[in-house]
């Protein structure tokens, strides 16, 4: 029913996460309606972030250049190290502006069904920062899923026996700030039990 | 937070409508994510759908070359000309396969406060296409809002005087298909009232 260039624009906007045959049609309808320069931009942006922006050679967040902005920063403290699955993790964490140390990105979480063994993430990287022996703590925030979870035990595991100078931690579960009861799920809820601190 | 280039690709893909800087931020990461190949599938689409789709120089429909699809198809009949107001309006028409006939495109719909007059629309293309005295039946499927309703209007009232020939009809306003009475509003279910038929 559509020319075959604008076929081909909302197939490719399908397959965005979140994005539907509908959506995509509509932002496809859209992008037809803007300017050239509008669209071209959206389009140039794209190309750029995808020829300029790589990994950073230690800890594999988002890069412009060999290094990200983290590990550039001498302010950090490279004593603590927090441990996330991926590049996008590291954002809600600085937005919090509780965490002061450094970041390991392990490119995704051990997940033997899919075929996501240890060598596939960067934990050899890891081992390897570890090893110099200037940190004290690893945070370990990968996920509050089952991958997430397998990932962060298998770390705890490998540590205690590869540097058993490094504590350990993992990120506290329980209730969200501002949530319900009525409204938790019970294993959430069980945990916030669990970990429960007087007052 | 980010580097320049994804902060750039955040702020173009927030551009987007339905697009918040949230969604924004995992489209620009699922971009980073996937390979060069896929992203610069979507930013070539882009591009190649601005270059090449214009609008067609009879109905002013989307077009690869001067004339669309549509008005290239001589089994659709050129006595009944369905009016919409912007080309992913013909789609949903299309897709119920109850209109054989061709269509024009206003590029928009009357609207003084934002400084729609009738010559911003392709209005006076339209009363040429009647002028060869082919038509016999106008569809004006503007949308069901006040100003899809004044366009309506506008154009019966233009047409009376311009093409006394032409049939002038209106898509019918009621329920939709598969509704509750309880969740209809009382302007559609006062219209659905008023167009009540015998069974």
């Amino acid at each position: 029913m559509f020319a075959a260039p604008v076929n081909r624009l909302i197939s490719e906007l399908a397959r965005l996460p979140g994005v539907g045959q509908r959506t995509a049609q509509r932002l496809a309808f859209h992008i037809l309606r803007v300017s050239d320069e509008e669209a071209l931009a959206l389009a140039d942006a794209i190309r750029e972030v995808k020829e300029t922006v790589g990994h950073c050679e230690v800890c594999f967040n988002l890069a412009v250049g060999p290094r990200c902005n983290i590990c550039l920063d001498e302010r950090r403290d490279g004593g603590v190290i927090c441990v996330v699955e991926e590049p996008s993790d590291v954002i809600p964490i600085e937005r919090t502006h509780e965490f002061s140390g450094r970041y390991h990105v392990l490119g995704g979480a051990l997940s033997p069904i899919d075929g996501v063994d240890p060598e596939d993430l960067h934990i050899e990287e890891l081992m390897r920062r570890l090893g110099a022996g200037e940190v004290r703590e690893l945070v370990v925030a990968t996920n509050s899923t089952t991958t997430g979870e397998a990932t962060a035990l298998y770390l705890a595991d490998q540590l205690r026996e590869r540097a058993p100078g490094v504590t350990v931690t993992r990120l506290a579960s329980g209730l969200p700030v501002g949530a319900d009861l009525e409204y938790a799920d019970e294993v959430t809820l069980g945990r916030a039990f669990r970990s429960r601190h007087t007052l």
